[in-house]
């Protein structure tokens, strides 16, 4: 089968790999559409980072040359044995997590951070970036009719956003900041939106992205280079700062700002991965009681309810998602969301094959 | 009345002063027993910090030279109008907050965390190192029968501790690691131990101090600069990290240990004054989610709690306590506890007085 292959850094390859068999409890999809992250982004311009490149993952095998992908939507196409409620023909998202099962996280049913966590498609086998992958029936979500499989790929994006919006666990009357108007970003714009927060502060200085989230709804968008969000934020609040920030940027400027940003009693909730340290005034909290929250990937509920939103039209994505073939993957796609000329770049990893 | 004046630096004296006099909604009391906290160490060592020194505080008219001292305990001398549940000769401990009243957070409740708070002692009148004071009915907690006001006088801080463990809200059969066992880290041991948590790890370099938490019953002091105190967290928690840590020692290294020793999905808290900014990396509370929480004083319910525990015989307070009259204040109390040759030093503010 055709898929997208990585084998190190800026060697992605466009080539044919056998195809993958489901064993008991799993599913084979044929995949229609996988997204690209940052992760992978991040993987192409300056890794191996969390590929395996010495030594294949203890538990999954994983080592590159490895297909890439975890953001994916596809048709079952097999059913592995045991596996009773999905069929032939079922449309699903699915987590791209494997976990072990037996520690004391997955026991506690916090899989999302299994003690030995890999992904599909960085340290586990089987990305979505190719004709055919399997899946955990676990871990699979059944799409509904209606909901293509271009929009079935961003489940696992926006499901890292509602994540994050569920431990920050905002009041509709809260004022929220949203720091970072990125993908994560636009996914916690979104699912604030639909908890029914009325008041949602995007702090974001790329005007393409800006633009993208004024034209979803959101009636304030600052631009930090250009004025002072700190004091803007603090006069839409009477001074006592915002109920809730979220750090989806994940820099030093973005966490500082979210700190300082914040009221007594609020809630700092960091979802964004960080490059390095951070220093901060720790009595900055102490003095307001105010917490850091942290968020990390999802769980199977954050999956249903962002399909149940996506079904339900709350969460438009036609303005912020672009579509291209394998053979652009590159250009198209690692290129284009380094230099932030695209905001989400779904693959069709179907087009250009026969049938 | 005789009462412990602070002038500036160094510069505290036993001087005679003004009785207060009660308005409406408050008490006076003749005070029995005052505690010396770090913070008026502090200030005495290298302030003013928090006592303001060129311009009264805007609400409370409070500026030196003033009465210093908030941890106290005394008998009901006088009763403000409009107070119904108090009468002269209750013996009572009384929370120092003074508060505005209307800001946000006070219409909240919480009032610990009042935009312009203030501390009697402090940056509010009447301080406790006094004959006499004066407080806020509504701040007042009767002392049962048998409940000396030299206990009383240990309230305040133990609350302190008690309401940082509240934000915690460890399980029985949780690992929670208390970094510093000055009086809040022990504040914070009685009120785990009361809380049923069956294993407390204390990291304390002092050697007098780890005596006295063994005195008390810790099982596990670590010495840091002896043992690898991450490591034995490690293996007492099957490799995990503990479910809580609470940084009662206001360091960076006592802040780096802490995030760094707690399991995924454990709580920090902060409950020290910091003395500058800390750097750490983000990513060990996002790949986790671990949560840093932060603590900030006490409400009522904190004051209820802990005299119902002292009542109970629950909280022993023999072994940490020492007791100085008003002349030893400055060799006995802020010098003792400078140099650590003391845990906690109670005032006796009559001593020495007739009558």
């Amino acid at each position: 089968m055709r898929a997208a292959v990585y084998h190190g850094r800026r060697d992605v390859r466009i080539e044919d790999v056998p195809e993958p068999s489901v064993a008991p409890g799993e599913l084979k999809l044929r995949v229609g559409y996988n997204g690209i992250c940052g992760t992978d982004v991040h993987e192409f311009f300056t890794g191996p980072h969390l590929i395996p490149h010495d030594h294949p993952h203890p538990r999954t095998g994983a080592v590159l040359p490895l297909v890439i992908g975890h953001e994916f939507a596809g048709e079952v196409v097999d059913v592995g044995d045991g596996v009773e409620d999905f069929a032939i023909g079922d449309r699903v998202a699915a987590e791209p997590i494997s976990n072990c099962g037996t520690c004391r996280l997955c026991r506690r049913g916090a899989y999302n951070l299994c003690t030995q966590i890999a992904f599909q498609g960085s340290d586990a086998l089987h990305g979505g970036l190719a004709e055919y992958t399997v899946v955990d029936a676990i871990k699979a979500h059944r799409l509904p009719d209606g909901l293509g499989l271009d929009v079935g790929a961003l489940v696992e994006p926006l499901s890292v956003s509602y994540h994050a919006v569920r431990h920050a666990a905002p009041e509709p009357d809260e004022t929220v900041v949203v720091y970072g108007g990125g993908p994560i970003g636009v996914g916690a714009f979104l699912a604030l939106r639909a908890r029914g927060v009325q008041r949602i502060v995007v702090v974001e200085p790329s005007a393409d992205r800006a633009a993208i989230l004024t034209g979803l709804g959101a009636d304030i968008v600052l631009d930090p280079a250009e004025e002072d969000a700190a004091a803007r934020i603090a006069e839409l609040t009477d001074g006592y700062g915002a109920d809730v920030s979220i750090d989806a940027a994940g820099v030093a400027a973005s966490f500082g700002a979210a700190v300082a940003t914040t009221a007594k009693q609020g809630r700092v909730v960091l979802v964004a991965t960080f490059h390095g340290p951070v220093s901060f005034e720790p009595n900055v909290l102490v003095f307001g009681e105010r917490r850091i929250l942290a968020s990390c990937g999802y769980r199977g509920e954050d999956y249903d309810a962002v399909i149940r939103l996506l079904a339900a039209g709350r969460y438009p994505t036609d303005s912020w998602v672009e579509r291209i073939g394998m053979e652009e993957l590159v250009v198209g796609g690692f290129e284009a969301l380094h230099e932030q000329r695209a905001m989400k770049v779904l693959v069709d990893v179907r087009a250009g094959l026969d049938g």
